[in-house]
């Protein structure tokens, strides 16, 4: 017999939202088109809004309930991890079989009917407005494929790469929850390998890149650093991400200042986001640093061992030809440096982090290819096509559709902490 | 005679606020600690919230007042170029002298001693709330000079340099008022010239860049493209900005994906937001492209010739020693692309602007050294100092203040259009 709590709701053995995940999101309804904050569980949205109003949250203890009356999860990031470890503790109180509540939603069925809404039912929503996006490249496994394509073996890695935290910020405005469509971007690429004068086209070479990212919770001021040991505390959750990215684009005009319009045009994230008391049995110990390499700088040594997390990501490449396979399975612990790590190089320059801040790890990638985290690395830099079923590919076509998935799972019988996925398909550019 | 309007209130000759400029920004004073917009004319910011409420715009025509309940600009910015243009146009009717409506303010003691501030008495805050910040590099003689400096004059521009306006994404969090101090920023840097291992030091060479940045107005969506010829009437107004910058930092860590933590601890800009039918009257033709270079694409190609601005723009340093003096002189003129391209090249991808984005030029240099935008050049790399009074320098040291100054004046008599300034003190770093 499992040690963990069961829930009175009916639960999908398979759900990433089983009753020790509640991650937090913004959903809409046909009926009811506010925006208005929510937790996910089973087949099931809480929707917060108005389980708060109906007196839900009564024996929580939690009284900044007026966050839950925005439209984004901003206002309740930024009370902090005790806040949020708070709410999901009620929240999982509330929804156990045998818990202290039944009155206030299990025997509550009026509330329930006012607040416990299918999934089917509900739109999903960016869960926060996003001040700032960092993109990060610590996923070592895929810096050192793209190295190897560009550089060869010998050159792969820049001599800072294992010292530093590399990273460039991102675009926010264009960042886009699950199910968006993207219209391939038209940009400046050099039409063939001998030309030096650029044309306007669509892009080519068009890629998804598998990602892990952290929403800031709790911020820093300017001028004041996060130390490593304490980074954590500020992050209110993850998310799954897809960066998508214009590689012919990038590679004419990356140089000296890096990618500019080759990733602007969008990056899709889950729409859940999974707190890390949620995800903290699933951590474990990042990649080791190669034996030449000197230890890091004091400011990123994290007296902790378990850093990342065993999140198991997969991607799902459908064909507009309907032909359809999961291309690539990967963990996500493997990265170079933790969140705290990436969250305390952000801000030794006294950089500020604010909530809704969204910091990604970069590429995730295996050592093979049925563990790529990007076309890019899949097919070689282009020069090898792959199958799906009766479709070839070396990029993204118009019509194809990529679904990332994210579920952690230690088979303890506690059930799936999952991020559900992120979808979008790819539609024709206007010129 | 001049042949322009003359204002009731006193205006003096060398003021950047002249009734032909009218520029917008977030005001408090000591009395009145809410954020709440104003104009600044002459030695004076008019309270546009207090104007409001005390009957002000009753003859403006004008009927979205409740932009002036804002503690930002955004609301009024993203209302569009029509509405800025009203506004302005009626205020410079209200200051006239023999104006429409010398009962609203002019005649009206009540309402000049509740809105008419002196500047003396006011604090100026961030104008708006910065989405995105995007950093051009399109200042063709900086780009040339750190070329050089860094290649030799053979490679000093990248390939794609003449093609495509070059830019990556800023730290929006960062930007700060004029006035605010910046704290020196550590990070990792070699220590000397054959280390391959980083210390965590203090940065060793900090410097400023002279910039001028646009704030947008009106957006698009994402998906759409702004045109070249459509592009100015997204632009709310014009700022000066000086994007300090960490130059042993950015070395170490830009390779490959461009400057991360080396930019990310300040950027500050001035106050006033300088609309662009002000600076309508300075409008002058952007650098030639070289003779080899292929023309711009077609997306690129504006209509108008004349697309950029010459601003008289200038850098005061005093030390901490106290010795001061102009160290530079430069037009905003040195443009290779206009800030209409910047904007048409920016969303060619689909990538969406909002309101209150900030979209800076990159540093501006003329072609010698009493004419560079940034201690990098003027030290050629830190190896040529510079003398200033009893004080000597390559770069930024603790208690040393930078001040821009722009102003445009075309000695017509209708007075100066001037962004005051931006000023930053450095303060030593905490380790």
């Amino acid at each position: 017999m499992s040690s963990f709590r069961q829930s009175w709701l009916a639960m999908p053995a398979d759900s990433h939202f089983s009753l020790r995940n509640i991650p937090f999101g913004i959903i809409s309804t046909a009926s009811d088109p506010r925006h208005r904050p929510a937790i996910a569980i089973g087949n099931y949205a809480l929707d917060l809004l108005e389980f708060s109003r109906g007196g839900g949250f009564q024996q929580a203890g939690f009284t900044n309930l007026e966050v839950f009356e925005n439209s984004t999860l901003n206002a309740f990031a930024a009370l902090g991890q005790q806040a949020h470890r708070l709410v999901r503790l009620y929240i999982q109180d509330i929804f156990t079989s045998g818990g202290p509540y039944p009155d206030l939603l299990e025997e509550n069925l009026l509330l329930r009917e006012r607040a416990l809404i299918p999934l089917s039912a509900i739109q999903n929503h960016l869960p926060l407005d996003i001040g700032d996006y960092t993109d990060f490249y610590v996923g070592r496994n895929h810096a050192y494929n793209c190295g190897v394509i560009l550089r060869g073996p010998e050159n792969a890695l820049n001599r800072n790469y294992y010292h530093t935290p590399i990273a460039y910020h991102g675009r926010a405005s264009s960042v886009v929850v699950s199910g968006t469509p993207v219209k391939r971007p038209v940009g400046q690429i050099l039409p063939d390998a001998t030309a030096t004068v650029p044309v306007l086209e669509p892009c080519r070479r068009l890629d998804y890149e598998l990602e892990l990212a952290a929403f800031i919770g709790s911020g820093n001021k300017l001028g004041e650093r996060i130390k490593v040991d304490d980074a954590e505390q500020h992050i209110f959750g993850y998310v799954i991400m897809n960066d998508w990215s214009a590689r012919d684009i990038q590679a004419w005009e990356y140089v000296p200042l890096g990618p500019f319009t080759a990733k602007n045009f969008a990056t899709s994230i889950s729409p859940w986001v999974v707190t890390p008391d949620a995800l903290e049995p699933f951590k474990t110990q990042p990649l080791a640093r190669p034996a030449q390499a000197a230890p890091v700088l004091p400011y990123l040594a994290a007296s902790k061992q378990q850093t990342v997390y065993d999140i198991k990501l997969q991607v799902e490449y459908k064909t507009a030809e309907g032909d359809s396979a999961v291309i690539s399975r990967v963990s996500s612990k493997f990265l170079l440096f933790s969140f705290a790590q990436m969250i305390a190089h952000h801000t030794v320059t006294g950089a500020n982090l604010r909530p809704g801040d969204l910091i990604a790890s970069g590429t995730i990638s295996g050592q093979d290819s049925d563990s790529y985290g990007s076309l890019l690395e899949k097919s070689q830099g282009g020069k090898l096509s792959f199958v799906i079923g009766q479709s070839t590919r070396k990029f993204l076509q118009n019509g194809d559709t990529v679904t990332f998935m994210g579920a952690a799972d230690d088979n303890s019988g506690g059930g799936l902490v999952g991020f559900g996925e992120v979808t979008g398909t790819i539609l024709e550019p206007d010129m």
